[in-house]
């Protein structure tokens, strides 16, 4: 309920159109009606353009099939679900047939035929048992309509493996760096290109590691400036900040 | 040294016209000089747009001001000193007068009196105390070209003050969330807004907030989708990131 | 003993009914005994209206059973058992048959026809995957006289969903929180409502969760007043003191 | 504004003593109020009964001081300023004559006459250390209009001390107990009765007790059922809990 | 080699009866031979009244086994072997007939007719999940001679149960307590009695527990004089440490 | 107040010499009398040996200086006070001018003449900046009734140094050993003599010292049984707790 | 390729005998030839020595046996994976029957029967439960061209067995020393020698251990100097760390 | 005193210009001479080439001043003095007139004119900021005989002004580097030589860099195999272990 709605509901009152008490009643209900009815339009435009996302750990395969079926028979859109085991994709897949299962990524998803196509993300990890969480950030991405070029197995002991690729960085619009055990690339390609950059760290590694906290530290102090960072082993939110950032840049 | 310069410097070889030895030489030292050169390139490009930083912590104070003043001569583009200290800003002023002081933001700063205006950059806080964080973040996105909208004391614990703003939040390209103690604010911002969102923990808090570190985590594990963060306190950094990504967008 | 006691004994003493080292004796064993017997009376008194609770982990199978078995003939009373598997129950059931199991919550109980029923307590979660959690406090409310409201799913990130359930929260006189990850929800909340409100943090998350770390500091730090933390998955002690607190009020 | 004002407002717009206009100027000023009328009457109800508080902490003197005269002005409330110094006093006392302060609470304040009496609420301490964070907890509630006893100096390790006073404990609705270095008191109060117990770990302590941490940590895990905790050192949030508990009891 | 033996070794060098290069050799080795003589005289001292024992984990079954014989070939003594698996046991047992196993405490042991009897050890647990660490500590200082009083079961938040024993505590040279979660009991035990207090924290608890950090900090935060803390789960070393302040006591 | 006084106080009141209101009178007198009796007998007994000790740190100057004062006047036992700074000694000096101050170990304290001489303690220290945790460990040893032998300055990266030692240490009944950095002398310590070790670590070092947690979970992690631990920094509880067993060997 | 192919295959474009475009498709094929040559050439010098690595933590077992093939392959040098489980070795061996295992050291290595023998490696161990490690770095070293002293079993609390050892450490170029618990064992041996010595914490121990985090503190706090320090578990960093340093001993 | 000596002082008892006695107290006089005799040989032998070290930090300035004094007289040797403030310098200069103070790596040393000169040792930094660890790590590796090179603020966020200093790199026997922040800077210098890197975190950052903890953490993950790590800001523990490599290396 905005002015105008107050405006009309005052001059109510006024010509006694409506009661003092139908008014106060009024103006009470209205914040998070308003309020509710703006985020619910903010989500329908949200879901325009992305799918939705289920996030399976801590959910029952039942549920997440369930939950699958019902995204899927709602929209046209994409349907992303991450964290899903293979029983939960072949639970998916009985009740929605076109749903994919990528066991790396460990992503379950059914892709429209005619997913749209923004700008180029990159997305660069420094080592082998990276790959998963690198390619839940780039499936993320492809499947939220981007561009992906991947530029694997870069990490910074050899520092020529990522200069090499140095020309693939300059055009996308934004990366994502993936690294674990001292998580040193992000800061390397964030010093090598002037776009956002978005790290991962992972949970590679062993002893001081200390499941992904050392490469969580290195990211989050990087010298280069433009790096922001998400949770460990967060591809899907690297994905979805990177999309979010290219829906802004648009067809450019 | 691309392929092309590779294969003239077989064919000198191969006419005659270069040594052998001087092809291994040649060979040798390429492939850093090349890529300085692209570095450098970059870095020129980097610069053109965007002022060079410097980062007071751990300068002393003469050192701070003759590197302002070097860059100030150097160029007339917008300098940026952050944390830094008045008696620094004092120092540097008498290098470069047309320096200024932001004292709450501890940033000492040349601006050009045409600094082009991208987008918009909205810049939420949580509590007044963390004004210093969030200015620097807003005068950083500012002074790189940027217009910028504060939205400040708009803390979770009275999220009405928060629900009021939401249409400026819908406006900006990206929005800069600044907050200390247990660091929602993001959550509740990312969940509101589908814009790519930059969250900046600060150290404001006392106890169990651990300098910050509950408001780190909590940002890290936002539920909201298309949250990045970046290190305690980095104001500029969260300003500096903004830019890349509103440059990419450009007039829009 | 209080001071009139100790006032007989001496008279006692005094008049030679009583022998000085009877007496000594005595005094030597009071404190003790005298607390004791507060304790006891304190024991019964709180086990009158609230059952007694097996903490079945770090127990054996038939340990539990036992002691379920044990208490159940002990009492009308509601029997609790937390963090009990379903091995656990059926051997339980054995011994009790009306012993029942809750497996989300992991709640082996037996529940009296004519369970009192003091006010309302509401138990919000964020996500599906705190549900155990909510389910221990909830059922734990609930067997201890308590009307349980629940409220699940109302994360942060997207706040309409809270807002819409308001009302609710200002007809419980305590309110339980649920919620992992960032454990946003409280500060939220507490901020909604002039209630007393108890946090728990769940291990719900990944990476820099750190098992319930992140929720339980940002718990902590709530920057609504009136909020108060229990351990992370602790449903069952918030539940607990949300009974304590209920008891207070009454049928108000 | 509550609920009275608004009907006399929209009253005076019926019988036309009051223009549209004005009528919408003024709920326009309303803080926030077109959007959170219901916040605001809340907000109001809140503050009938319990004063609004100012967290000096990372405030200037000035601010402090203009906010405690913004508040004084517009209510009878008893206003409360935590974490404030007595310079900080002295600049509200200049503004506020009738202002007090307890230095060792660290409180500035204004006490109406009549504050209103509700139930007792118990502060535990365990160490002469302890006693600001105590303090601020006992003060914050005596303005919040309960009674307080204060039961001082009884560590665990001379239990008999903390004995002593279980009688005074057991009258209490709330009790409040605050406690550094091991924090093992509120185990020991929570098993003594079955009040709800608020627990207050303080920085109290050296080495291995990590500025409060370990207090933190074992008030966390109390083995006695019913024990809630707040953050490090914040007795005033211990009493405010303890006063929305108070507050449901009303005069019982 | 103290100085007679060296006076000696010159005398025989200035009569000749020592060439100088053997005296050389001699003097070279000696420093660490001498040594190591006093360390395995030290070592046969300790091994007469005190058994070596086994560290098992880590270890592999049939070393353990082997071990086991050795130590029992070698000599009457009673022989312990720590953290042991029954297959361990098993293995233990074909070799050596009368070996023993204790599944809670997870030990493997040998045990003389004649142990020798000194002291009073007690050993007080807060919990029944405790058991195991506290019996692996009450067999220790069995098998190394002491008298074992055990009193298990007294968590700080029944008070009563503690107080009723103090007697039994009072007559132990050494009191050994174990205690998970806020691991408050030992504050307790050594408030109360005036003899040396061993603190075993254990790995009983959830979530902040953190695997008995909490305990731990707890116990050496302890505001009980005279509360020495051990490794977490270390009941071992407790009783080993118990039997060492033991027999410095001897009969008394 | 101890048993033949209370058989005493009887006696008085069998015999008519005292009245019952004057007998309840001095029972109640008694610090928490009435309940805590045993207690009280425990504490007289305590204090016959070992002084009663008073912890500066968080207490002001005049409070300091007062219950200095108080204690000192109660009794002619040794009174230690800790962590206490020149000016609190001055304030003490002026109430009680026989007492003495050890800037080092920051101890106010004032010494019989004929402090007992139970057996003795040996305190190693590893660098010359752990002596002031060395020396309030030997102070109060000394005040506590014990012989002190001090061995500083025999870090384990010269390990000579402490070999050269080895005879002392076997005199002794208890040994100290205080270290910083790595806390590996206790280790070295515990192998080579077979008596209780009380391991103090200190907040010696820097950087990953973090304030004596290195050293604190070396000692916990001693590969030599035997060792037990105190907080960082706590000379006095070790003090204490060797005196403690010391006193348990009495006249050995 | 090294500067000797290169040479030649300049002089082969000069003399007509290879065309431009094959030598350009050679120095294409190089890995990352065009930009990396210096790289490559040092990364052939550091394999003429030392073998490359495939470090199997987080690769399937295909990829591993396929690596180790494509090594084996290419080269007569040592081939080492590092990490591998048995299973992985099976697979190598069927693709390469020369390949070896070592099931303590968890490494497939296939070892020339001419390994150049570098100067003398020392690798210590504290306990039993190190030895994967030690043999970790020990075989790694061996491998790598060194000579390999294995000095195993020489904790700490043994200060002689170590002692008596002394003459082997001094005739080694570089000491490994491996050690779990309170990892103090590289202090004591780089107090004992003035040699670098390379400390690896390990994860061996339990409670306060932290997974190795106690042992990785204490070493880098070490108070003797040129103590450096790997990554928990590291044996594999360690074993080259010294053979780089041996390398540049050469003969002597 | 050395074999050598030995040998002449028993051929001086064998020939009698020696007493027995004299001969005795000669060997007494040896600090711990009699039990210590290998080690004295190798602390002698240690002292040819490298000085002592006073580790200035928690001793006061008249223990400095006096040991450096007392070390300058013992020999002709550099002596070194590290973590010194100036007021320390002041006082060892007045009894040792030549010795010189470095501010910035807070060392007082004295240089002797003939220092040996052994290979060189590069010094990498990060960062301005991290100078003083940089210098001290310098000096260090200076003043023991070693020439240095310094390659100062070469922060992996400008990859190509460290890629520009390769060659010199490739020069060095041993490579120290400096770097606080995310402390990447070891990894990639490692990947790029095949030479010992022995690297050095600082506490330079803010925020979560937590004093060093995110660069130690970084290091001791580094991705590059040879990378050795020592404590936070111990520049000289750097230069000191760089120094006992490059002596094994001697002359080449």
């Amino acid at each position: 309920m905005g002015p105008q709605e107050v405006r009309s509901l005052l001059e109510g009152v006024r010509t006694g159109q409506i009661q003092v008490n139908d008014a106060l009643e009024q103006l009470k209900q209205l914040p998070y009606d308003d309020l509710g009815y703006a985020k619910i339009d903010h989500h329908r435009h949200l879901r325009k353009g992305f799918p939705e996302v289920i996030f399976c750990q801590g959910k029952t395969t039942p549920q997440v099939a369930e939950i699958f079926q019902k995204l899927a028979n709602a929209s046209n859109a994409n349907i992303i679900a991450t964290r899903a085991s293979e029983e939960m994709f072949k639970a998916s897949q009985e009740l929605v047939p076109e749903a994919q299962y990528h066991p790396l990524a460990r992503m379950i998803y059914r892709r429209q035929i005619n997913t749209p196509q923004q700008g180029l993300v990159c997305v660069c990890s420094a080592g082998t048992a990276d790959l998963p969480v690198a390619e839940e950030a780039a499936l993320t991405s492809e499947l939220m309509g981007n561009r992906v070029e991947r530029i694997y197995d870069t990490g910074v002991a050899g520092i020529h493996r990522l200069l090499d690729q140095v020309h693939k960085l300059h055009q996308a619009n934004t990366i994502i760096v993936v690294a674990g055990m001292e998580g040193a690339l992000p800061s390397v390609v964030g010093g090598l290109v002037s776009k956002p950059v978005i790290a991962v760290p992972t949970s590679v590694g062993y002893g001081a590691s200390f499941h992904g906290l050392a490469a969580l530290l290195g990211m989050l102090n990087s010298c280069a400036s433009g790096v922001t960072v998400v949770n460990i082993d967060n591809g899907f939110g690297a994905g979805y900040a990177a999309s979010l950032i290219n829906r802004l840049v648009g067809d450019k």
